[in-house]
């Protein structure tokens, strides 16, 4: 303790002393001290909750956010979405993200807080798959890059060819979570896009758009290559989105002037200048737009019943259920009514909570359909093989979407795709390496929190030794693989707001586990296949080397002349090429 | 796609179309959907962050904050603690929690905003080590009390007896996150405490205090013994917190009686009362208190910087760094204006952006002392000992108290202790078992999220068979082993709201590092006399198997009498009983 009580009096000669008061304190000082925390607040003190606890992981975390913007808007608009992603590092702890997109743009009310209030947003009170979902992720992204460097967020949209483009800085106020416009201006901004350079190898124009909307942050981050990187995760995001046009440029500073850059970086132009890397479209059509759904009774809780019941426009219990609930029709509503003894014309607002209690108890126990499931947007076995063929090199690959299933109330639905390569192929992976695991939610890749994620965790649990593979205890099967999880839900249950890795319902997790068991069951189908063909390939070339001296042994034994043996060798040889046919024939109809 | 076309269809029927609206959508239709998500519907919506995915954890997290605000109560108050518990089942999911305590009281005013407000509360801003840091865990319980049973919070409290106590029953209101009160009166009442029954058996009378607190939660949930209950909780607890004084008494419903219960819980007065556990103090004084300091220039980014100096109630720079900062006198101050080129009496608010960083950029130059620790309150290795001697019946205790280092500003705190009970005793674990780990972090015990948690994984990363114990891979040790990691902190960087598990800082991790080598280098030099004890017992006992043969043959050789015979055999006996005691104690002295 002398340690601390040294230090204690070390800090009374540079401290003020009234701020190191002494307890006990009375409930009326205690009282005093209460105050409300801003969410923002709440965050910056806690951003690793949002995925910007290292350098190196801001910079992903940061140009994700922007990107899963840029493609839920461009997709609620219907429009095919091209975007760029422009990374420059302006010294050697910080960097410039700019990702701009050809989205429908953003009025200019909206955008500051979009871009710096944390929990706001269109897709949180909304039932329906989308990237975003809790109104936090560019805003924190902004508010990392304020808190690090100071530098606001700068914000260009555009919505039509009409109208002007706007042009905003803006960065929060963390005390209240407010954000304050510091810039803002009209200009003839329009959203650019580089191009391939063509055959020639000529520099093309760069392509531009009517709309679209484009964010700078600068921010302390670092690059690091490989597994964890931004380029990793744009080309999963290619994978998993082929109807998307992506441009990539990387711009580092040279290494070695670290040091000269750190102090004076402000007269450095000399940026080593990447080139831009291009992904093209693999289909030139949108998925299928999500529908919204409401809730299903069979998902909602209590509470949230006697706040519905509260809020609802509607005059009527009856009407409430029909219209606040998906699945619940007229004649439903009405048997909920009777089984609660509530009153089908009683207005909702003043049903008492011992009502509400029964009516809750009732929606319970009526038989119900399973809540629609257009609101989910899966990206189909076609496209993901095609999306597994571009990645990765294999001799065989396969794709499950299963049919939708319900978690507390939510609908998703579980894709799994597999790419199974020639055990030490040129460029592959060797045999006794784990398999590697691509996880997406909703279209997003996820890299970060691997361990802690659904995913990882039912891809071990299943038995991939039944399939022919070797597998460790509770570990990713070993082998030239690629195993890809897609989880789409109107609400993926994340374990934390950085959305990196997927809570453990057991609903999901059933169905991980049924669809990669399906890959795995055509796997060993394949694997039996190709073992039963080289055995079959081993056995002739055995025979084939005999034949030769068969015929000899004949022609001695039958006293043959040559072209007796010639003809005998054909025969058999004849006799044994057919008969593997029929035996690769049996065996396929098996 | 068959199939979602036919959902589509099917809800057409039952759905209002008006709702079901199909995209494309403008930049202007998406922002009219744009809003505001007050943090209670976040939190409501992602309720697994607070600790609330499963009933049975539900239970343990709603005691674990009612406690742990308690005991931060009354140690803010200097009031030694005492605290009941009480948990009765009134329906199968259904559970009625009380927790009770002698603290301060809080007055009226803030009753409603602690446990119906999210982000509330008075630790959230202060740098000084305390259970509860975030404003959530108390009222994100009551909350979660609301949405599964629609029960309000009750608080009842007095802050001392010449005031009336108050009685107050609370909802959330979660679209906005603000307090709704439903009851609101004054009464007579006084927190009382079930006392221990005397030595004759007869109950003795409650106790009661002028002052305290008392929070009644109903919620779902469920309860299940073992690992991750509510009475492992309450044990460790106790374990760490000697100077509480603890009731808990936990009443279930007869069990087959559920399916009766379930639909008729109201008539049902027949709960099988569970009797009152009691834990007495160990010690009867309180931990020492914790003093509040101020941010440390090295901790503090460049954003929170500026909000320093927007917002500080010095009149010039100089002023601002001496009294805003811990461990900046005022020739450091100096310094670091000099530095940065910024005159040192400056108004604080009028430095602009690239001043600021000039600044920040000089803070970070001048040597500066660590932050002051007597933010923290750590447990103590003789305190630590003794409650490992209440929790484990074993040979070997022992515990190490760290010095406090320091993680991105944040002074913190290891400590470790050991347990080692003698292999296969009795009641002891096996000793091809893992060792037992007890994780806490500000005295509170942690139970869940093992795996994701940084004390998990820096024990499973010690070389334990450097210290003589078994040890799989990238695991616990094995035997008959209990570990305990304490981690003090003004600020514990947990992994999620639900505060389970600590962040992989790697300050942190080499912390706990130390600290279980230490204990683990002990254990060695334990494990190693023992060992050569066991052996020189072994080689006595051999010995004193021959002397009696030895004597015998003597006498036959020597033709002694039987007396001389038995003389002898004393003096070899006396012979090995000295030269072992000389080793034994030649071996201590090593």
């Amino acid at each position: 303790m002398s340690d601390a009580q040294q230090s204690a009096k070390e800090s009374e000669t540079s401290s003020r002393p009234s701020k190191r008061r002494a307890i006990p304190e009375t409930a009326e000082e205690m009282a005093r001290r209460q105050r409300e925390i801003s969410v923002s607040e709440f965050f910056l003190k806690n951003r690793h909750l949002l995925g910007f606890d290292s350098p190196r992981r801001a910079l992903l975390t940061a140009v994700k956010e922007a990107v899963d913007n840029a493609l839920d808007a461009c997709e609620e608009a219907g429009i095919l979405p091209e975007v760029a992603v422009e990374i420059v590092q302006i010294e050697p702890d910080r960097f410039s993200v700019t990702v701009t997109d050809n989205g429908p743009g953003i009025v200019r009310a909206q955008i500051p807080k979009i871009f710096a209030k944390l929990l706001y947003g269109s897709k949180f009170h909304r039932l329906r798959m989308s990237r975003g979902q809790q109104g936090i992720g560019i805003s924190a992204a902004a508010m990392y890059g304020q808190l690090t460097t100071g530098q606001p967020a700068l914000i260009r949209s555009r919505t039509a060819r009409a109208r002007p483009a706007h042009e905003i800085e803006v960065a929060m106020d963390t005390k209240s979570n407010r954000p304050t416009i510091l810039r803002d201006i009209e200009t003839d901004w329009r959203p650019e896009f580089p191009q391939e350079a063509d055959e020639s190898g000529a520099a093309a124009a760069p392509t531009s758009s009517d709309h679209g909307t484009s964010v700078t942050i600068v921010l302390e981050a670092a690059y690091v290559r490989g597994r964890l990187s931004v380029d990793e995760y744009l080309q999963q995001c290619a994978v998993v989105n082929p109807h998307l046009r992506l441009h990539y440029r990387l711009a580092l500073l040279p290494r070695g002037n670290d040091e000269n850059h750190a102090t004076d970086s402000a007269s450095s132009p000399s940026i080593a200048g990447g080139a831009w890397r291009h992904w093209r479209r693999a289909v030139e059509t949108l998925p299928k737009p999500p529908v919204e759904i409401r809730p299903h009774p069979h998902g909602v809780e209590l509470g949230l019943l006697i706040q519905i019941l509260k809020h609802t426009t509607a005059r009527t219990v009856r009407a409430a259920l029909t219209r606040d609930f998906s699945r619940v029709n007229d004649r439903a509503a009405l048997e909920v009514c009777a089984r609660a003894g509530v009153d089908p014309h009683a207005a909702p607002a003043r049903i008492a909570h011992r009502e509400s209690e029964a009516l809750f108890r009732a929606l319970g126990e009526v038989k119900l359909m399973r809540p629609p499931t257009d609101c989910l947007s899966p990206i189909g076995e076609e496209l993901i093989v095609a999306g597994l063929k571009k990645e990765v090199a294999a001799d065989f690959y396969t794709a499950v979407t299963r049919e939708p299933a319900v978690y507390r109330g939510h609908p998703f639905q579980i894709e799994a795709g597999l790419a199974y390569a020639r055990p030490n192929a040129e460029g592959g992976a060797a045999a006794d390496d784990p398999a590697r695991l691509l996880r997406f939610a909703n279209r997003v890749p996820l890299l970060y929190m691997a361990g802690a994620c659904a995913i990882t965790r039912s891809t071990c649990a299943v038995n991939w030794r039944a399939y022919g593979l070797a597998q460790p205890k509770d570990a990713l099967p070993l082998g030239p693989l690629v195993l890809l999880v897609h989880v789409a839900s109107v609400w993926v249950p994340f374990t934390s707001e950085s959305k990196d890795a997927v809570a453990h319902y057991p609903e999901i997790v059933r169905e991980i586990t049924f669809a990669l068991q399906e890959c795995g069951r055509r796997l060993a189908v394949f694997l039996s296949r190709r073992r039963r063909e080289a055995d079959a390939e081993r056995r002739r070339s055995h025979i084939e080397k005999y034949i030769p001296h068969l015929a000899l042994g004949l022609r001695e034994i039958l006293r043959f002349d040559e072209r007796e043996e010639e003809r005998v060798r054909q025969k058999l040889a004849s006799l044994l090429e057919r008969s593997r046919g029929e035996a690769t024939w049996l065996e396929r109809g098996k």
